[in-house]
């Protein structure tokens, strides 16, 4: 039987040549080409089978997740592939495991703070996976507070080691994924001591498990911090907990890049400067910003297709129902989640130029730019990730009902995404940090300093303290200049007040605490502002392919505007448009909308997401959802009999009014 | 050893008798009593425990549950409990199961539809269970909208009976609790056919299963629809589906209180009032509203209780942490939060009245206040199941790294709680339904029909149309009347505007599809108006206990004043109020929040839940989290032993490079 696509007519709809756009939301052909052979080498391969997940039982679950990540890396090395497959390979994957931090958190911890001895020593052993490492830094008790953790490691100079002890319980590593079970190694974050002195946090190379039997080595106790969120999500992960007595490494397992302890116990400083930690911070949350646009352009991918196939009232006579993708209400939660989806890709793709930027200027012992672009990845680490967990959940509610099935997907796409909100740095202590960055550009506004890069719009201040939108009808907001200028002025006015009014307190920090929740906002103002400004930088750059560009153009006034809609209060207390200009606004996006409507499911399309990844039987590519929700349904093992096991026990004795000889 | 209080330094700081306040929260000393043995009764029962949950298999939790619904069902007998101490008895078991569906929809159903024989036959059945039902109503391709359903019941005169079918596949019933594995009958919502002519829905009782022995009865094909959302949650219910192949039933079984066919096969709609349905509809939506207060409350009692224990920052030389509640991001978050479980209290409290009004005139034939009653609790509904789902989550962040630990209570609480968005209607489609209420009554106003009830503030129109926030400085903000003025004609003018829009439509139905988005928002401003007025209505009551009604009016603030500053944009572009007095209002929230926070935990406190209930390590009474956090990893199967199941397998060739001896 041939394969019907039931949502053909939606596909015949469209406006633009979907097979340019993939190659545009890929970044590349190249990329495009590797991201769709990988994904469909994953999707044919039967150990890669995850629909089954939510029936396995925890221990299944890890198990399963060894024989999958075991699997890759035979691939990885036969077949074999490039680190871009490999990655690429991983993530279709789709189930979190210990070589995620293996490879993302230990490997690149030795090569940024090992020295060249040790890394030649522990890079060839990881490289092969002849050991597999982890990386441990948070407490049961410290999480955001790195420079509280509790866990130390006093130099012996009498045994030329390191004791490394858990001095209370709250000290306890507790959260490295991989440490419960399977990490044989693992970077271990402690406060260093020396002569008595607390140097503070270094990471040190501890061995926990012997290579040979693979049990914990004497003096470690490490085990599974238990079950977490979601049916599937994390639970594949063995995320650890681990405590030490006294346990000892040798001198040379301290990572020694950026300060070493000799023979003797003295504590060097290396010369090699502090600041290229901070690039190694970026790349992360560059990958996390890239991550989130992933995340919700598969929930956002499912929740439209679903609008497509799903009929909801509006019949005349008894007649067809409409598509509830047809409602405004729907397009209005909808349509701005996929322009979010587009515009995470965007300032993702930028995010990895300014990367490379910073790695190059800080090779070249240029730190200048670095506060900036710390600042800058923070703050938009934090904001698209809060976005894309509510967007994840608003688009599971989009699907009505069946979206609280597991096999729509979005409820373990919800679990295992929204932990995104607080590694890495929580959401909120990130934008506090980036508050602290603009207040200081604020203050220093004038000085003569100009400010730079994502802040270069702060060193016209004076015009945007002043300024008038001259916005007079809808199709105004259309024109980039004037919508980013609105930003531009609602950001920098925000920072402007609450600089202001920290003026008024005589202690600073004091003024600070009291005005947190203010400075957050305005923070919030300044990354949403960034994202508005990559996106139109994207849609005057070129683009290639029939329609496309108009496409992007659309989406991007969409994400605008229905920011300015979300925080309208922003933009009206600081009078930096009018009720008018905002009734305008918008009147535009619900002429965007239905510019949209035709080119919702291409736009989707245009991820290039296979079936297997997508994991979601409302979002199947074909549409044909309600034969195949069956399907799933009969695969529950409660169907397995059709009288369930404890009708004898339970329901039997209930009815038949004989409770005495129920089993309670 | 003597338990510990790590909490008593919190509870000696509050301003108030919180014995007093438990009574307020719950309604009365009456109703407090009830609870408080109920729940007691139930956290120690060891057939009630319910920290296994995650672990278990879905046949075994669904097992799990039969046991302890038969167990409850016991001792509901054999103690004997009355009706209330049964329903908190159920409730406070936390488990969903088909003992909820037989209780709360399937007898109320047959009370409400059925014929004084039908209610005789069935109830005596029902009401000692010796029989089980539920109730069918949604199928796989309806769900909002009841008028589409497709399954036919088709009079047939030769026979005397109704003829069940189920067309398409789409016409399954799917999702009713309690179908899939366990109920004998259920009320079944179908099209009503008799010669030839479609009657619409009509709901008829028809037995599913054989009494013997459970087995399907012939032309019936029913079982689970499969796993839903979360670990445990609603994975303990067996939500079904069903599909009829001409399955018969006595005519006899259509419940026919207000329309019945006669033997001859004529449909004869009876004098009943069709009105009397909506009296129901009310009742079920205020338990809703109800249970929103009630589990808001306790994500906000884990998150308030574990911002007090947790620390993070803030330490001096190396010192004790601050308690993260002490911080200002915090409280901006939880506070509110706080402050809404209380206001969803009373409004439940006051719909709980307004029920018992309508009950009343309508059992007089007075239908007046019907529809203002209807939009009013499907707009309450509306707004506080989706505050309370994405309260359920901002708390669970609140909770930092370990909100993410099953333990938490708070991944499980939500996943439990969100579906309270769909069902009982769509909380968007119910906007929509008080929006149109709205337009009628905003269109009615100088016709000298006067608006009543939660509506009457709109006969001011005049007046709130043109008036002036007289709010000069910020404690003006704690003048109920202003308050009330602010939020009245936020409310009146976002209505006025649709409706002024919606008359520039020659069409008016395209006009309200065009403006959908703007008809929600006017609907939702409405809905917080009348929480904050009943709200207020509270606090100028009389209120009993030392300090109490001071601690209900800085609630009652936080609650209207954190409204003001999420929907800023709503009260400017109104012209409502100005930025100066919005910023008073932020001003006025911080110093509330201040007041606040010693009574913070005794505000929690007064919910009385046992820890049983909360079900959650982060928010024990004691405080004692981080011993109990290891005590729960260790019950992990997961750990049962120290080597996990899968190292030879897999592990241990990939470290050993033996890969061709994995077990891939």
């Amino acid at each position: 039987m041939e394969e019907h696509d039931h949502l053909a007519h939606e596909r015949n709809k469209a406006e633009f040549e979907v097979n340019d756009m993939k190659i545009v939301w890929a970044g590349s052909r190249q990329a495009f080409e590797v991201s769709n052979r990988m994904s469909r080498l994953v999707a044919s391969d039967p150990v890669f089978e995850k629909s089954n997940r939510a029936v396995m039982t925890r221990k299944e679950l890890f198990k399963n997740t060894l024989r999958k990540s075991v699997h890759a890396w035979k691939l990885i090395n036969e077949l074999p592939l490039s680190d871009e497959e490999s990655l690429m390979l991983r993530s279709f994957m789709d189930q979190p495991g210990f070589m995620d931090l293996h490879w993302r958190m230990f490997v690149p911890a030795i090569k940024g703070q090992g020295t060249e001895e040790q890394k030649q020593k522990w890079l060839s052993l990881a490289n092969k996976m002849q050991i597999i490492g982890c990386y441990a830094q948070t407490e049961l008790g410290h999480g955001s507070n790195v420079q509280g953790l509790e866990t130390t490691a006093t130099f012996d100079p009498q045994t030329d080691q390191f004791i490394m002890h858990s001095p209370t319980q709250t000290s306890s590593k507790w959260w490295p994924g991989g440490l419960g079970k399977v990490s044989t190694h693992a970077v271990v974050y402690a406060r260093l001591i020396t002569n008595g002195k607390d140097h503070g946090v270094h990471g040190f190379i501890v061995q926990l498990r012997n290579l040979d039997d693979h049990s914990p080595l004497p003096g470690i106790t490490i085990g599974d911090i238990g079950v977490k969120f979601g049916n599937g999500a994390y639970n594949s992960m063995d995320n650890g907990f681990l405590m030490f007595d006294k346990f000892c490494i040798p001198r040379d397992q301290m990572l020694m890049r950026l300060a070493k302890v000799t023979r003797e116990g003295k504590y060097v400083p290396s010369d090699v400067p502090r600041q290229l930690m901070y690039g190694t911070m970026v790349s992360v949350r560059q990958t996390i910003v890239s991550n989130a646009s992933i995340a919700m352009a598969r929930a956002v991918c499912i929740a439209t297709r679903y609008s497509a196939v799903r009929r909801q009232f509006g019949s005349q006579n008894g007649g067809i129902e409409t598509q509830v993708i047809d409602y405004k209400t729907q397009q209005n939660r909808l349509f701005p989640l996929l322009a979010s989806a587009y515009a995470f890709r965007f300032v993702g793709e930028w995010l990895k130029w300014l990367y490379t930027d910073v790695t190059q200027r800080l090779e070249a012992s240029d730190f200048a730019t670095l506060p900036e672009a710390h600042a800058c990845t923070a703050g938009l680490k934090s904001m698209t990730t809060s976005a894309t967990s509510d967007g994840i959940e608003e688009c599971r509610k989009l699907c009505g009902g069946h979206g609280y099935l597991w096999c729509s997907g979005l409820p373990e796409l919800f679990a295992v995404y929204v932990p995104a909100c607080t590694y890495e740095g929580d959401n909120v202590v990130l934008q506090l940090q980036v508050a602290r960055f603009l207040m200081k550009i604020v203050s220093q506004l004038g000085s003569g300093k100009a400010p730079a890069g994502t802040t270069a719009y702060m060193g016209r201040a004076k015009h945007l303290l002043q300024c008038h939108s001259s916005i007079r009808k809808a199709e105004d907001w259309l024109n980039p200049a004037m919508v980013l200028e609105a930003f531009e002025a609602r950001a920098l006015r925000m920072a402007v007040s609450c600089a202001n009014n920290l003026s008024k307190f005589e202690n600073q920090e004091q003024g600070f605490s009291e005005l947190l929740a203010d400075l957050v906002e305005a923070a919030i103002a300044h990354c949403q502002l960034i994202v508005v400004s990559k996106f139109i930088d994207k849609i005057n750059g070129e683009i290639k392919g029939k329609g496309v560009k108009n496409q992007l153009k659309n989406l991007c006034y969409i994400y605008a505007l229905h920011l300015i809609h979300k925080h309208l209060g922003d933009f009206l207390s600081t009078n930096t448009i009018t009720s008018e200009q905002a009734s305008l606004a918008s009147q535009q996006l619900r002429s965007l909308y239905s510019q949209l409507r035709p080119n919702a499911i291409a736009l989707v399309d245009a991820f290039d997401y296979t079936d297997h990844y997508l994991g979601s039987v409302l979002g199947r590519y074909d549409g044909n959802v309600y034969p195949k929700l069956f399907e799933e349904a009969l695969k529950d093992p409660l169907n397995d009999s059709v009288v369930p096991d404890g009708y004898h026990e339970y329901i039997r004795p209930l009815i038949k009014q004989h409770l005495r000889s129920a089993r309670l």
